[in-house]
């Protein structure tokens, strides 16, 4: 048998460790908060980027590097921005060790003080926008559409795999504007981006929303995000887009000559998905067994296990699934046959049921006798019989049928779990128990403060999906009047 | 017309800057010796990455990714690293910032310094070897072929951008294997995938060879590089692969299980190429009008630029340009239609040759009275008009012919800069014009220490290629018994 993982109703949060270690995701590593991304997890990261930076690209973004480190006071130029970000941070003092004087090992060579700290970048805003500066002068220099794809450190207290890391890597998006109008529309196409990505490549339901203000991003008039729904009930925030008005360009004095002849100051953007959408795809799909990937983010898409007694027998069947291979292949699926011979087929099966590859092929010598194939599909964990004549058509087919069926379950799952709240026992009741609470809020940052409070709930988005929750209606908290229902959830 | 850019006769190093710069490369940031790399400059870096890549998945290697930060008691691990990377390197000290008790802005909390120091990665092999001591245990794990996209830092007093910065990016490949003979054989085989690279990719011939001890990678048993010669005759190293037998496995207490039963520790290799690349692609091709880029690495292979006085003439040449651009991209040709209308035609095409775009198409009204179109090669800067018919055709084949020309002329420059030198006054008269001295040397570090010292030149390798060098003779400094010829450079 494979590595035994702790099922979800046990303990869900130890079923989530499982998973990310025993399917070689990540580890941690011996630097607190840091981890050590797997190869097995780094391909799915890969394939997400790859997926991701295609899109960036049809809207017309281009990648660029800006610096790891950013000069400690550039933090204090935006006032919201430095109460976000300029606190918990790693930060470089020094340039240089030198040999320990009075022992062995290195020390920290006191002559080498930096005169003024660098941090490492828990975001990029301000050494991008202090870049700007030097880009834009005039509406021609306009629009800048540029990501990053990037390392980023935020000095955590509890981290977790994946989920909140101190240095995770991620891609940021950076633009500048002429206009006020052309920057929202950006922030609105992106989230858009990202929420498309969500729902057909991870195979994950979204709703996409705005922050409330006291959620938003540190130096952002506007945040749209997309909130995804775990298999506990808890809301993930699985990408922000910002709109940041003319704050940042303000802080670095960005401004450019407008057709008019005009200086105004230019508008900005900022957007980014991180690793944190590993710990989401884990815990949207995962059972059990293990992983269950969508088939568009699987490395592997289809695993073929030879079952054979004696050498001949392997030949023949490794001879037929060559065949087969080249075919998927063709076809854009990826395909790997499991030929290791000190290993039992039984183990084989769990192992990649635990790596969740979505297609299984077992072909033994009593399935080429009969021109037959056993096919298993990791996310209902069926198997039946085909024929070996239709093999290559059928499995295309059924990987398309997987991506969808792992959608619509959990779409099922999340839509059961969203109640229409009214009264506030109930909103207390409902909330220890998970889901998405659709209520009414009076829109005040105390009231939101003091549901927090009392049930750890936070509002995760105000929806814009306008026909589900605009209607007239009473707080659930305060009983003052609303407009619109918003989300509340628990939240990772 | 376009920038203007230093002629390589005036000032070879300001021509460098130059390009980098106004071709929209690179540019310093606000972070001394940290430079940023602009869309165009990191389009390059993305071509490089992308064919790499997928050279070393062809060699059967996985990507993953470890931390950042390594705490500073891991480098004196390994006694020789020790002495080459604990010395210059970013030291993080602290891990919070908080508001200025006397005055604005933020200062380091001294309430938040670390028990230990971290450093931010110079290269890779401690934290590395720490981690995989935890995946081995037994042959069965072995080999592992892993390999990192990712930034470090080594604190560089004199930088210049691409070629020596304190923040680059690289790829690190750190393989671990049983046995010596196989790490040998990883480690050669890794130096042939960047010689394949920098001749078939770069058009950049190089020459491959052992580094002397005093030039090895500190830890390692033997250094294996690639070395290419600029224009103005110097060396550039651009890409190592280097053997490390069991130094770091001792360091980190790795051992495995052999078949056998015994417990052994396990041989390593690791090796790497960095954004320096790029530097070297701009020196080995540029001319005195700006980048000159291989076809295989150019972002844009053809840009064509319409010829028009009134609009209904644009349109038409549009039309026609849409078409080839499509048929061009048929065959997986980047196209680009410069179809700006505030700017000339004379002001595009030497922007375009500013940024090394092999291929140059011009169509005017005239053109298509005569079914014709202008191609303007960047290599040669040559014209000539071809039938509007064969023309999808023929530009597929001029840029095969287009990447071996520059290959070409690069070796012819490097072949005739290449000296065999077999006395000191030759010597030091030659090494001060530039090229590579093929000498004899006595095999002392004394030796060659004398020779930098006098000269500056150093031993840029012991070439592999053995019917070139090796043969019987005396050093060129002592005049004792040598049998083979060594390759002296100044280097960048």
């Amino acid at each position: 048998m494979a590595e035994h993982i702790t099922s979800r109703q046990e303990n869900y949060s130890q079923w989530y460790n499982d998973l990310v270690v025993k399917a070689g995701l990540a580890e941690n590593s011996a630097v607190r908060g840091c981890m050590v991304i797997k190869p097995y997890g780094y391909a799915i990261w890969e394939k997400m980027q790859h997926q991701l930076d295609k899109m960036f690209k049809q809207t017309g973004h281009e990648n660029a590097y800006f610096p790891l480190f950013i000069p400690k006071s550039f933090l204090s130029r935006e006032a919201e921005h430095v109460e976000g970000f300029a606190k918990e941070c790693a930060v470089v003092t020094h340039h240089r060790l030198m040999a320990n004087p009075n022992g062995s090992g290195v020390v920290v060579d006191p002559s080498a003080k930096l005169e003024e700290e660098l941090v490492v970048r828990p975001t990029s805003e301000t050494i991008i926008w202090n870049t700007y500066k030097n880009w834009i002068s005039s509406y021609r220099d306009l629009p800048i559409l540029v990501n990053q794809w990037a390392n980023v450190v935020r000095w955590e207290m509890r981290t977790r795999l994946f989920l909140r890391t101190a240095e995770f890597l991620w891609q940021e998006g950076h633009t500048a504007h002429a206009t006020k109008a052309e920057a929202i529309a950006e922030t609105e196409k992106m989230v858009g981006v990202y929420a498309d990505f969500a729902r057909n490549y991870m195979a994950m339901p979204v709703i996409v929303g705005h922050k409330t203000e006291s959620e938003r991003f540190a130096g952002a008039l506007d945040t749209l995000c997309i909130e995804a729904m775990m298999q506990d009930g808890r809301a993930l925030q699985a990408g922000t887009s910002h709109f940041l008005g003319q704050n940042f360009a303000k802080a670095f004095d960005v401004k450019y000559q407008s057709k008019e002849g005009a200086l105004e100051y230019v508008w900005a953007t900022s957007w980014g998905v991180s690793t944190r959408l590993m710990g989401a795809l884990i815990m949207a799909h995962g059972d059990d067994n293990g992983l269950v990937l969508p088939p568009n983010l699987a490395p592997i898409q289809v695993v073929m296990v030879p079952i054979f007694n004696k050498q001949e027998q392997l030949e023949q069947v490794l001879e037929k699934m060559k065949d087969i291979k080249t075919a998927l292949e063709k076809l854009g699926i990826s395909v790997k046959i499991d030929d290791r011979e000190n290993v039992r087929s039984g183990f084989k099966f769990a192992e990649w049921e635990l790596k969740g590859v979505p297609v299984r092929l077992a072909i033994g010598p009593r399935d080429l006798e009969n021109h037959t194939v056993e096919v298993a599909r990791r996310d209902t964990l069926t198997k039946e019989s085909m024929s070996l004549d239709t093999i290559v058509d059928n499995v295309a087919a059924l990987l398309e049928e997987i991506e969808k069926n792992i959608y619509n379950k959990a779409l099922a799952y999340r839509d059961s779990h969203l109640y229409r709240i009214d009264t506030w026992e109930d909103f207390k009741q409902q909330i220890d128990k998970g889901g998405f609470l659709l209520c009414h809020w009076d829109g005040t940052p105390e009231t939101e403060a003091k549901i927090q409070e009392e049930t750890k709930a936070t509002i995760r988005c105000i929806p814009m999906d306008t026909c589900v929750c605009e209607e007239e209606g009473k707080c659930v908290y305060s009983g003052k009047p609303s407009t619109r229902r918003v989300v509340f959830a628990k939240a990772y």
